[in-house]
């Protein structure tokens, strides 16, 4: 396999997924609600939280051989290092009141999407990971028209977007990083395998998160569900 | 408690530690072999080999919520990667041959020093593994004595002493890192604690290591065992 | 919450899978597949494989604190040891040619349903496993209408069913038990929730994995795909 | 190997232990305190907490592959389950009043027993915990005379020895499975090798944990400290 063969995969994922996505849809169609962006920012709060300790999970097992690759990842774990943080300002500039531990417990699809990445980490190939990171650090480009989306219809400003715009700005780099550590560390088409595997999943996981996220939007909307209450 | 108060408690423990330190008297009597400095690098191989992985476990935890101790010890793990391979190159250099995966494995009290660090990373205080660094990053000062009196009884020069060398100078630095690391994440008297016990049971257990060490040595001088034989 | 509740939710939650269930559908319409039914014993062997360990989990974990509890979790990881091999004997008796060994990695969803069991029994509220459980051991009331069609289609004889049989027989008697130890057990309205949220989210993940399962099918009919080339 | 192999290096460690074992002689001088006892308690408390635990680990481990080792590592994991609570019901039957969540935390030697006897469990070799149960399910043979000791010593009468004398009943049969397990099991050499290993190293720590428990008694009786102020 290939960068290229896996960003073509990555296409077809996105392009597959842009069709049946209901929250680009909605966005699309000119609707914006804060309380939408809130729970969207609650969400990535807690999957972001793991991000980093996953990560170095994988550099903690006995069984990931290569220095170089643990390096890579302690050293990305590092970075990624309370970025939860972000979106937990960007959710208070929105004008929400929370304390982080009053915060709503993740959803259940986020618990899916953190529970196997943490899976991938700890008993998955040791490169797999990579796959998430190929992914999540390229998202920008399929985010940022989303973000365009939301920043039109709310009228939120810079001051609540410091998770995506830093991520945006940060992640151009890393995506490169992520890129050369592919092509070092994968050395059998079964670790190409798994890395595909591992970024198709994993971003399917994140698709489903989004769509509850909508779903969750519809019930605070109708005023059925306590769960965001903070957010009312 | 205070810095003072542990590097006393160390020094305490470190001057009753080498009264009864077989293999300190044993070189002190002017025997040296290299057999002896082989066994020592091999348990050095082990237990450092998982050195960097216990300690990127305490950022893996989901309850080490400090996001700047995490990057601590994710940085403080990066740096500690590899560095078992600094024992292997010296083994060779001191003329033995074999591979990595064909040392022999672990001794008993070698492994229980590893147990033992691992279960501090993964359930204890989440501070705690800081008192195993406060004394192993100071432990040149004790360990150059014993330095000096195996390179002057073995001929075996500073090529087969790059460990203990290399972390001779690496580690005054690391040593500051700690104390500072101490002072600013140690917040309670239970953390101090913690630490505390964490340095002077680990201490303990690397004593025990040596000894089985003199041991082993001893039952290879007698050609009783064959689990070094390739120093033979 | 209530055992009740609990069961007017499962059944809320059946009601809207059965509607929207490829599966379910497919066979309804008469079709039927050997080769389907491989596909889905496959799956079946993998996450079988993980539910007797992850239920162990839950009695090796620090925190698990109520004694009879453990032993609940103790014997029922007992009982469930080794089920896997009821479906891989299924499958040999389907007249697919497989070794345990060569058998295709499990699915993606069917990653996601291992990994989420395994996170909840290490991570969440111990007693959230429960849930799983409740409905699992109660799914033959679910499962029979699927299996009379599935047998209808195909010509399996019940040689080939003894993975579902058996589970329907055996656990008639877990479902009383498993409700239980959940009104035994359960002591707070957060447990209730995370038994709820446990029990709902591993039905989803089951059910996704049973959509891929058709998909996969889809792929082996039209001759696209190796994954499951001993079935061809 | 054989059983009558490992029982001979058995009777050779314990032989070797004995002679040094100071907790022994000085119950042999005729000197007996309730407040050693009740140190001694406290730490068979600790430890005990974790048998079933790390018992189960070994079941709910990817890599133990073998069915009936799993089902009978977890019928030996719920028989063992809560047998710390004998210990703490001996505890207050000698007239100490404490709580479970007050009793002083596990000493230095008693964690290392700990942490040993769970990284075995989940990483060494998934048969390598027989050792454990083969030497602690025989040791009422080398605990009686303690025992004895120990009661006309004291006046502590059998109310206060239900652990030791429950184990000492119950453990008859246990050893018997566990020769029985040892001989199904252990398929190569390296398996015996491990098991033996085991053996040897968790009898020491615990030996060491008696030596500790003996020390921390001088310091009780001296007014020395004020880990176990219950006691006074």
């Amino acid at each position: 396999m290939s960068i290229e063969k896996l960003k073509a995969r990555l296409e077809l994922e996105m392009d597959s997924l842009q069709q049946s996505e209901n929250l680009f849809k909605v966005l699309e169609e000119g609707f914006a609600d804060k309380r939408l962006y809130g729970i969207f920012l609650t969400e990535t709060f807690h999957y972001t939280f793991h991000n980093s300790r996953n990560q170095a999970m994988v550099a903690a097992r006995r069984d990931t051989m290569n220095i170089n690759y643990m390096k890579y990842c302690l050293k990305h774990a590092g970075e990624e290092a309370g970025h939860e943080m972000m979106a937990f300002h960007d959710l208070k500039n929105l004008g929400f009141e929370a304390k982080v531990e009053d915060l709503p417990k993740p959803l259940k699809t986020t618990q899916a999407l953190i529970a196997y990445l943490y899976y991938v980490a700890e008993y998955g190939n040791p490169v797999a990971r990579l796959g998430y990171s190929f992914w999540a650090e390229r998202s920008y480009e399929y985010i940022q028209p989303i973000l365009k989306l939301l920043s039109e219809g709310l009228d939120v400003g810079k001051k609540s977007m410091t998770f995506f715009n830093e991520h945006s700005e940060i992640d151009v780099q890393h995506a490169i990083d992520v890129e050369n550590a592919i092509s070092k560390y994968a050395k059998t088409e079964q670790d190409w395998k798994d890395i595909e595997d591992c970024m198709v999943n994993s971003l399917l996981l994140t698709t489903r998160m989004m769509d509850e996220v909508l779903d969750e939007f519809v019930k605070v909307k109708e005023d059925k569900d306590s769960r965001y209450k903070f957010l009312s």
